[in-house]
């Protein structure tokens, strides 16, 4: 199998280039701080050199590069992760550094990074004038879905490129992947609606708990009986538990799950979609952030609604 | 097994009495209008003669009552499922025709009512002052759970008469109960919240659709993604394809929704717990009422959020 | 001038009936604490001893009664001013000791409190029962148009009632009164239409003065600015200094603005309104009130938006 | 008196210019649509001519230019009064005809229009690379102020410019200016406050009216109530008629209320400042522009919140 890069090595990123590295991928990697990715790759080999595991990385070779503009050069398929638009613009449109540089026929950005809809275009539109292909292609998952290969990505732009990495990239990093046109944006929009539902949800379960809370019910039979119902999901199953204990180790964190309520919300906007339970949802979020909940799990907007501003232990 | 009374054979009576009558149990039954009453009996017994569904309800025998204090003077145990406080009030305090005028030691009634926690109150007093027990049964779950002898009690109440019904009814009209105290008003309470918790999803679920579709993306698909992730719940998959049929067969009425939410907002008032999201929810549900949804499925709230004010096709 | 009845001297209804007094009439007053009746009245005979003030309350006297039905035995009109339903029902209602006991034709009760519809009812059906007349009239101002005889009388009920006592009573307690029908509630409901927006008004305010904080503006010159623009009202002009100073002294207590707001809620439920920004306009004040702010005045609500909890220096 | 330039001379910046004109000041014009700028030199001229008005325009003369940058030549003061981001950077910033291509030592560029502060730092930074001082100008105020001179400027940057047409131009545009500070942005962030709090004043008012027509209470009636009382301002005075005889002729346009109101959540979101009610402004004020008010004027907000969808009639 031919190399591929993978840029953004963090919480996200780190998942899923191990994913891909064992698959048989040989990488190409840059993370803004270099020593993470010596570490990464140190890891990786490590656990090449090792037998316990059973992964067929084979003869797979990670290389740790000086810039994005390297990774860009020696190799077709690039992936990159990273954490806002500003980083993004800067990891593939700089004039001396940038992935752009390198691109041209052949070669395909693949932007897995959660940006508004208009980053997306300046990248497409530069990537595109190199000859090169975009795919646009955010996740639907967090921390756990990254480590385990089981994501969902919501892609959009060239189907050439979609063509290419559903089966020889997506497919070990995620368990599903959806083709939703051509046009940028789309998968863009799809990952706002879908991750504004789960801000509104993560805020009506933090109601229920806090009502339950005030009214001295068990919040402990409150997840049994949750769990025995219509509203049953694996993000209530594990994210009362954390309300419960007060214990918020972050997965996805409070002030990106408000970011993407935020960008929900303009997204409305512009369409003239009114959602005046996500406009509530997104300030609940905030009033979590301003009294400095935003580096914890987005579970812990319960401590801006609990009766009793008990603070989170960890 | 002795005879047990069931008054109220609505949506949700009609199926939890035939659950107990399949089960052995012989039934005073009576409904206000009584012709329903009789199609009722009518329709068990013929059940009984076929021989094609398996049921056990072997010689049992099904008796339409003059009325609720006749149903309580035949029987120790006398279950209620009605829809509103006044509805309860009438049935039970009647000084005529209510259960209360025949209760005494050695009989209990069982209110599965979601009632507001005031009513309870006073059905719980008036019991106890002719001497016998009182448990409230409030019951998550639908129209179709009802059928299915799959919905969640959740009680409170008298110890002594839980514990006789929960192995000798509750389990054959649900697949669980809950025991949470001995405090009047704690079932109520717990149903108030979980409904609340729905009516916040429902609301959430249509904001999501809603935006979709203007953005021009599909809900088919977006109902596919939910499907995979953290959010995945049987409400979600059940009502998102209402949504995009715009086909809304009531299986829990909208102004039903609505007037569980208005519970919760008054119990969040009397408790000081703030309940931001949960407010607007209900006034989401009150728009849809007004725009005359209220007996319609709950999920034609999204009818209230759609940009394009399409009328739903049933 | 003949005797009229006062019950209730609290923050608003002692000025009201000082008012009255000081136009010439003799009062026969009660209240639940009998010393602060007499204090009260010890309080008008010394001013009508002294001249400075050129009161011309001419030989009127003041009577502490012992109950309210004395009141009512005692006088033609009685005004009543209390703070709850439960108070007003026992007031007159009461069967030792209520102000229907010595109600009848030529008597006629004139009900200042703000109360919910059903309450209003019950109390009209009770006093025409009597065969005297009966008038709602809530009014709008609260501590300084009490004791300045600058309140809005709202009124419904019977026109005779109103007639009477809108030049002999009303005029030397406010500044304006309305007949808004014989419909009981109507005068309860524009009550309640009126405290709505005022309450949103109070949250749209403190929203712009923590805004105005949190980016390192000046609130002095908000209020200047305010002030002078088509948004200049006595209610900001008086509360905006409030919230700057973080000084409290209740004129209206956000409790009550709160009670106002919930019943603002439930009616617009009853009429299938929907109103949003109520809603959580009501919610902010309720997270206000969990905070303690319940007993302050209503611009307290501030405190519940403001990124850093200052707690108020009174 | 030296010449000055006006740029944009729609509903504000004709009000404006002419109030410059009949204080004596000639006028440098120039409007995208060029025969806009004609109509209105030529009304100018007929005004000055007549006598009837007793203006003191003098000699003033009035000169319709080909571009910005010819304003920007011929005139040290410049003021410009836009309508969005984009009209202000191309008008500022194009290199074939921008103003700032003839901005230099000795001219000032005095911005009225209500941008993001983003925009006002671009335009700030250029006009000062080129040696020019730059006053953001913001304005208080619509449609009958801009004509009658009584606009409130809200400023900030460079304190030279400031000093020098506070009393040269702004003081006979507006009756009031405040110089906020140097730091650019101030003026757009206390205008972006002060319409905020405008905004939910007017749902509050909205959601008012529309309760008490759901309650059959007279609309004309609560007008006059909330004329007497504490929430009397010259905004609900002039606003709830157009409510009641449903006639929006646009003195400031929904869609710009609603635009200001966005920028109000944004900035709250910059600064950690959660704004659930305004949040909820926001989103009812798009919810009349999906139903097809947003260039009615803002009071029209009401037809969202309507129980019965009634068309405004004009």
């Amino acid at each position: 199998m031919s190399a591929v890069g993978f840029i953004g090595l963090g919480i996200m990123g780190s998942g899923m280039a191990r994913n891909l590295f064992r698959a048989g991928h040989s990488l190409y990697v840059w993370n803004r701080t270099r020593s993470a990715a010596e570490a990464f790759a140190k890891e990786l080999v490590n656990e090449q050199c090792g037998e316990s595991k059973g992964y067929s990385s084979g003869n797979a070779q990670v290389h740790v590069a000086d810039s994005p503009r390297s990774v860009a050069g020696a190799c077709n398929v690039i992936y990159s992760m990273l954490s806002t638009p500003e980083a993004a613009l800067s990891v593939h449109l700089d004039a001396e550094r940038g992935t752009v540089q390198e691109l041209g026929p052949q070669k395909m950005l693949i932007e897995c990074s959660t940006l508004d809809v208009s980053t997306m275009e300046r990248l497409s539109e530069a990537v595109h004038q190199r000859g090169a292909l975009f795919l646009e292609a955010p996740v639907s998952g967090s921390k756990v879905p990254a480590q385990t290969g089981t994501l969902i990505f919501l892609c959009s732009g060239d189907r050439a490129a979609y063509d290419r990495v559903a089966s020889s990239g997506l497919d070990v990093m995620g368990k599903a992947s959806f083709f939703l046109g051509e046009r940028c944006g789309a998968g863009t929009k799809m990952k706002i609606v879908v991750n504004m539902i789960m801000g509104s949800m993560m805020v009506a379960l933090a109601e229920g708990a806090s009502l339950a809370e005030s009214c001295g019910l068990s919040t402990e039979t409150l997840n049994e009986i949750l769990g025995l119902g219509a509203m049953n999901s694996p993000l209530f199953s594990m994210k009362l538990p954390n309300m419960i204990s007060s214990q918020y180790e972050a997965h996805f964190p409070l002030k990106h799950q408000q970011k993407d309520l935020r960008f929900a919300i303009s997204l409305g906007d512009e369409m003239e979609q009114w959602l005046p339970l996500s406009a509530i949802a997104n300030e609940v979020f905030k009033a979590a952030q301003a009294s400095g909940f935003g580096d914890y799990d987005f579970s812990a907007v319960v401590e801006a609604l609990r009766n009793k501003k008990r603070r989170p232990s960890n």
